[in-house]
């Protein structure tokens, strides 16, 4: 499969599940995980969903503009820069946002059989 | 040294190295280093630095907004993501710009020492 093709369907994965449920993130995460928003840093599947689930707003939609991707080395790593809009319910204008996502090749393996 | 110390101190390198004298970065980069630049993909330091130069804006300067950083595996390696705006000469808007870096302990020693 092209790299570009799977990095497309992880991000898309991830946003409609963000948007619909967030607390399934947690079986997109590992233990080893580490989240950092808006320079707060966040470790382990669990804490990561539940600061996610804890954001200061509810229904949302992601809407995604542009992703890259790029081979992280020679253990069959991934690098994934998204940008795009969120839109949250009840406001006018969305917000921009990007997030990068870096994963290695048995958690990419992992989510293609969710 | 701190990560995150290290992560600012490498992008303030990067981007006074980028305002000043493009050439320069063919240092920061290696052979096996991939530059994704609006979803082009360009492989190897001489060819990352030609597509930099070769950009369709002369002067310019970036200024950083945000700094984050990870860990990005046990071998030693950094994630970096930045925000900031760029201002082109003779441009009254600043452009907004983001980059993420992803470098190993040996690449983030070599400019430590340069």
């Amino acid at each position: 499969m092209d790299p570009d093709q799977v990095a497309k369907a992880f991000v898309e994965h991830y946003y409609s599940t963000f948007d619909a449920n967030r607390a399934g993130l947690a079986n997109l995460y590992q233990d080893g995980s580490m989240l950092t928003f808006e320079g707060q840093k966040t470790q382990g599947s669990q804490n990561i969903v539940a600061k996610l689930i804890a954001l200061p707003f509810q229904q949302c939609k992601h809407l995604i503009t542009t992703v890259d991707c790029q081979p992280s080395g020679p253990a069959g790593g991934m690098l994934v820069f998204v940008s795009g809009n969120l839109q949250l319910a009840g406001e006018q204008h969305a917000l921009k946002f990007s997030q990068v996502f870096l994963f290695n090749v048995f958690l990419r393996c992992a989510w293609i059989d969710l």
